[in-house]
């Protein structure tokens, strides 16, 4: 029998005390930030409000169609002032990853993905072969012909790919299968995507799904919900888990990333969460706090300045 | 621990004995009849001595390629004389399964696969979409924009398809997600296949990863190891399962079928399987017997002729 639920909806006299025990927001983008290519309704001031009660703002987002430079337009572009490093996105995170382990630099990596992957492997000097370059090649098979492939590649990145194809799916595989020791790792296995608001689309989920599905082997995910992004980011700016609150609009991803590490967590109903699915028997993943919209923060200043 | 295996090899002495005890030999193709476009030697004999000995031989194939009109030129190609109802492939366990449920005919299929699938719906007279004619299809997108999809798709047919791409993979899990009912069916999940002798290649696994990885649902599967084409098989033509042998090269395919469905079982090692693997502590799959090749059984003919 499932537990009955402790859900918390966020009230004005919980907010204060929320914002005051944590030094970091870490902000999912995508239903909290902004929903395709619009700002949710008083984003803007709310992320002023905390920049003057001096708390450290991270931007997250497992989109690894873009690198932190595409993003930082995305967010200049839409009127919000940030900066590089305030964004993490899983296409920084697979190059992150890949430094962290000491990526040789004699190696490659073949990559399933789009631009934004490719760009944060430019970033970290890792060498490449695939993504782009390999999204119009087809597989034509004469008798006994093999598709050669490099054993220098020691890492298949899988990103979400518009251009998946099953040259680049047998080339990814081959490596895994063939080349000693290579590493098969996953941006996020999210899946869907939101690639226009109109409709759900399969996400990275199926990208890795055709990898997995061939060489039975389990990635190495850095995106939400695995720990490493959150790990890199405590590392980095040396904040202390418990003072850090995660806002994200959905529970298997950035509230399960945040509960799994240790984080205060905050749903917001602006995205792909409903609050008769937050409280269903079924879901299992419960916030410290639940509210609207990133703007109900708002009201902090209103009774500061009162 | 493991119980050490009992892995007996087919010796002179047991060959009439298990030949005598079936009325009916099911035979792998790929690994046992032939490699990819060569015959294994000594097949044709084999095959006309178990025919002589008044036999019933069915062939199987997990491969959807190709439909059964399409394996009987392969086998007539090969010089071996057999007809098509002795083959049963799994683009044919496709529309038969889809048969057997009483799929509505004014009902339609999406198909991820490749013309073997759509030769076998037309034979059945099932409406279908997709498959060859979204080969080249791309998804190219505004704001705001989404796929339209076929309300009346109430199954998605997933085979190999190595014109497998994002559009495709979209259609399908959009049918699955969006249209109340709609089934899920894998010809099969092989992890790897042989378009050439060369090296392997990823199989029809990676298309129904991918079609996994995003709609969390697990497929129906109609070829080996699942049950389907052998309850269809002994429905058909009214044979009991402990008097079939099923022959093979594979044990998690092959093996594993004949043994889930009480067949006696035979592993030829002309295929993908070694004797190391077969005896590997690892291997929970031992067959009644093996053998090196089929043609190993033609010493009964020179015992009976003697």
């Amino acid at each position: 029998m499932a537990v009955k639920a402790e859900v918390n909806q966020l009230k004005d006299g919980d907010k204060k005390g929320l914002v005051d025990s944590v030094e970091t927001f870490i902000f999912d983008c995508d239903g909290v930030i902004w929903k395709g290519d619009s700002l949710i309704e008083g984003v803007p001031e709310t992320i002023a409000m905390l920049r003057e009660m001096g708390k450290r703002l991270i931007f997250v987002t497992n989109n690894s169609t873009k690198s932190r430079a595409g993003y930082l337009k995305k967010f200049l572009g839409l009127g919000l002032e940030i900066t590089a490093e305030e964004v993490f996105s899983s296409s920084f995170a697979a190059a992150a990853y890949l430094e962290s382990v000491n990526f040789p630099k004699d190696k490659k990596v073949y990559v399933v993905g789009e631009v934004g992957i490719l760009e944060e492997l430019d970033g970290v000097g890792i060498q490449y072969l695939g993504g782009e370059a390999d999204g119009d090649k087809k597989v034509t098979l004469s008798p006994g012909q093999l598709m050669e492939h490099d054993p220098d590649v020691a890492a298949v990145v899988v990103g979400f790919d518009r251009n998946v194809n099953y040259y680049k799916i047998q080339y990814a595989t081959l490596c895994i299968r063939e080349n000693p020791g290579c590493q098969f790792i996953a941006t996020n296995t999210d899946a869907v995507t939101h690639l226009t608001d109109a409709q759900e689309w399969a996400g990275n989920g199926s990208m890795v799904g055709a990898i997995k599905g061939s060489t039975k082997r389990e990635p190495t995910v850095v995106g939400k919900p695995a720990p490493f992004m959150l790990d890199y980011i405590a590392n980095k700016f040396d904040i202390r888990k418990d003072q850090i609150c995660m806002v994200g609009d959905r529970l298997d991803t950035d509230i399960l990333f945040g509960k799994d590490g240790g984080l205060r967590t905050l749903l917001v109903l602006s995205g792909v969460t409903d609050e008769a699915t937050l409280k269903s028997p079924e879901n299992e993943i419960h916030p410290d706090y639940y509210t609207s919209k990133l703007a109900d923060l708002l009201t902090i200043k209103a009774s500061v300045n009162a």
